[in-house]
C-alpha cells in the first residue's frame, strides 16, 4: 500500500517541517511501501510527477524539514470535476491508499472533494488534511502552521523599521504586510510595540474597511503627537466602498481580478496628497512568508507535529479529517493535536474576532497579544538613550 | 575639554556600534569631561539638543551599540554657509574641541567644511569622520560599516524569495534592493546562488543603464531555461536614456527630484507588458538597512572598531581625517584601520568596479564574491529533494 502527499497554495517557512514529520512518522510505522510527494501540487498528481520520499534517508528528510518554501512544490491550480475522477484512477493504478493534502481552506475543500468522490466510487482511500497557511484563517484550529513565522517576521519588520523611522524621522511610513482578506498578519505587528511612542502607530484590517479620510485623520493625530507615523496595513485593505486601496484591479465584467498589489505605495501617495505630509512605503512581500532565519521555532515544531499526527491518523483508519491545534495550557503554553472533519474547515474563512480589534478599527486589543505571544520568539525592546 | 558626535544620513544596523566604540574608548582614555551626542544630526547641533553620553554607564552604551537605527538620531539637512560659523560658535561656548561625524561621502564633506572653517578662524578643533553607509560608496576604505549587514539582508532575501519562487513558480519576481546610484547591494544578492538554477537569475546595476528591451530579452532567456526568473535590481536603476525606471519623478525645471521609489512594481508591470508573462515585485525597503537579527557580526565588530579608532585618533591630535578599513590578510580575513584625509572621500562616490560586473551587465563576476564573502555570515544553500 502506498501514500501520496501534495501541497496546495502559497508555501510557508514551515510547510517542509510538516512534510518531514509526516514522512518520517510514516517511515517509523512501516505502513507504506512508497510514500510519494507530488511535484508542484495537484499539477504533479495529475502528471504523475512524483518522487518517492522514502528513497531519502531519515536525516535528509529532517534537514529538508528545516528549510522554507515547499521542497516538493505547490500550485494554485483549480481542479475540474473530471480531474477528481482522474486522480482516483491514477491513485488506483499506483495503489495509493492514503492521500495527504497540506494547505488552507481552499486546499481542504479539494481534499474533501477527493474524499467524497472516492467514497461515492467505493474506492478505499484515506484522506487527511494538514493545516498550512500564513493567513491564519482556518476555522476550528487555534492557529495555523506558517502563521507564527510570518507574524514574527512582520513584528520584527515593524519594530526595526520603527527604529529606523525614529532615527531619521520621515513623516509617514506605510508597511505593507501580507493578507488579502484577513488582518491576522497586520495584527501581529503590534508585538513590536513596547511604549505608545513605538511603531506601529496604526494598524488596519481588511475586516474593517476604512475611508481615506479616516486614515488621514488617524495619521494627522499621530503625527501631531510624535512627528512620525508607522502604519501596518494588509495588501488587501479596502476603502469604505469595498474597493481595494492599492491593488491594480482588472475589472472583467462583474468580477474584480486583483493583479499585483501595490497598496503600500498607493496608500502612501494618497496620504501625502490628503494630509500634505510626505509618506513612503515598504513591502517585504513574499520574503515575509519564506524568511528562514526569522521562522518561529514553536511554529516549526508544531508544523512537524501536525505532519506526524496526520501519518498516525491515516494509519489509524481516519479519513475526511484535518489535523487541528488546541492550546491546553493557558499559562505555560502547550498545544495538542486533534482531528476535525474537513467539512468544518473547507472554504470557511476565519477573520479576526471583533473583540481583538479596537473600537476605532486601527489597533488590536490586548487579548489578541496574549493569544499570539506564546507562538513567536520574544520581540524584545531595544535599549535606548 | 568636551567632545561631540553627530550622525548624518540614513541609519544602518551598526551605526550604534560605532557610537559605542567611540564613547567607551573615550571613556577609557578619560580625555573628555562631557561627550555630547547631538540629537537628530546637525539639526541637534544647531539646536543644542545634546545628550551627555558619558552620563550613561559603559554597559548601557554597549547595549545600545547592538541595536539598529541611530540611538541619537540623524538628519539629511544641508548646512548653509552661516551654519558652519554658528556651529563653531556653539562649540566654543561649550568648550567642544573634538567633533566626530559619522556618515557617508556627503557627511564627510560637511565634516571637511567644519574643519576648514575652524582652521580659517584659528579655532582649535579636531574633526574626525567615521565611515557609515549601506551604499558602500566611500572611496579609500575597503568597505563601509553598514554595507555588510545590508548585503547580508538582501542575500538572504534573494535566497529565500528564490526558494519561495521555486515552490510555486510565478514567472517573474522583481526584488527591489536599496541603492540609488551604485549597485553594491544588488551585487550582494549573488551570494544567494549556489547553482545556476538559483535566484537571483539577473542582477542589474545603476552603473549600467539598461533598456527595457534588454531586460525583456534577459528575462525571456532565463524563463525559457527555468520557467521562472528572480531579478535583483536597485531602486535607482536607469534605462538607456538615463531615466529612472521606477521612481515617481517630479520634474521642477531642469532638476529631477525623485519621489518615493516604486521601481519594483513599475518594472514588473513593464516586463509583464513587454514579455507577456506575469511579474510581481517585493520591496523590503528600509527594513534592509535596519533588520537587527540579520546584521553581520563582522560588520558590527568593525563598526565598533572604527568608533574606537576615531576616539584614539582625536586624542592623538589628528584632524581632518576619516577612519578607513584595510584588509590585511587575503586568505583568513582580517582588517585594520587607518586614517585618510577627508578631502579624499568627501563628495566622492565609489561605484562598482567595471571588472566586478559581467560583460552583459546583468551579473557580478567571481572576484566580487571573493571580496564580499568574508564580510557577511555564510548564506548557506538549503538541502533539497
Amino acid at each position: 500500500m502506498n501514500a501520496l502527499v501534495a501541497h496546495g497554495g502559497g508555501p510557508t517557512s514551515v510547510i517542509n517541517a510538516s512534510l518531514a514529520g509526516l514522512v518520517n512518522r510514516a517511515r517509523e510505522m512501516r505502513s507504506f511501501k512508497h510514500f510519494y510527494g507530488a511535484r508542484l501540487g495537484v499539477k504533479g498528481i495529475l502528471a504523475e510527477d512524483w518522487v518517492d520520499l522514502l528513497s531519502y534517508g531519515f536525516e535528509a528528510i529532517e534537514a529538508v524539514g528545516r528549510t522554507p518554501g515547499s521542497a516538493i512544490g505547490s500550485s494554485r491550480q483549480k481542479l475540474s470535476d473530471d480531474d477528481y475522477g482522474t486522480i482516483l484512477h491514477i491513485f488506483d493504478r499506483h495503489n495509493v491508499r492514503c492521500f495527504f493534502y497540506t494547505g488552507g481552506n481552499g486546499s481542504m475543500d479539494t481534499a474533501l472533494r477527493v474524499e467524497q468522490c472516492a467514497r461515492a466510487q467505493g474506492f478505499e482511500l484515506k484522506v487527511i488534511g494538514i493545516p498550512k497557511t500564513i493567513d491564519n484563517d482556518l476555522e476550528i484550529t487555534d492557529h495555523t502552521p506558517g502563521y507564527p513565522s510570518t507574524a514574527h517576521f512582520f513584528a520584527i519588520a515593524a519594530r526595526d523599521v520603527g527604529e529606523d523611522n525614529r532615527s531619521l524621522p520621515s513623516p509617514v511610513c506605510v508597511l505593507e504586510v501580507l493578507g488579502r482578506n484577513v488582518g491576522w498578519v497586520a495584527a501581529a505587528t503590534a508585538l513590536a510595540r513596547h511604549t505608545d511612542a513605538d511603531a506601529p502607530h496604526l494598524i488596519y484590517f481588511p475586516e474593517r474597511p476604512r475611508s481615506l479620510d479616516q486614515i488621514a485623520a488617524d495619521v494627522d493625530r499621530v503625527y501631531t503627537r510624535l512627528g512620525r507615523v508607522v502604519i501596518a496595513v494588509c495588501e488587501g485593505q479596502m476603502d469604505e466602498k469595498g474597493q481595494p486601496f492599492g491593488a491594480d484591479v482588472d475589472r472583467a465584467g462583474s468580477t474584480v481580478h486583483r493583479l499585483a498589489s501595490n497598496l503600500g505605495h498607493t496608500l502612501a501617495r494618497r496620504i501625502s496628497e490628503t494630509v500634505g505630509i510626505r509618506a513612503r512605503s515598504e513591502k517585504p512581500g513574499l520574503f515575509g512568508r519564506c524568511c528562514g532565519p526569522l521562522a518561529s521555532e514553536v511554529d516549526r515544531c508544531e508544523a512537524y507535529a501536525c505532519g506526524r499526527a496526520a501519518a498516525a491518523a491515516a494509519i489509524d483508519g481516519e479519513s475526511g479529517v484535518m489535523i487541528a491545534i488546541r492550546r491546553v495550557d493557558e499559562t505555560l503554553y502547550r498545544s495538542e493535536y486533534f482531528l476535525t472533519p474537513l467539512t468544518e474547515v473547507a472554504r470557511r474563512e476565519r477573520t479576526m474576532p471583533d473583540e481583538w480589534i479596537n473600537e476605532q478599527g486601527n489597533d488590536v486589543t490586548s487579548p489578541f497579544l496574549e493569544y499570539l505571544r506564546p507562538l513567536v520568539p520574544q520581540v524584545h525592546a531595544y535599549p535606548r538613550l
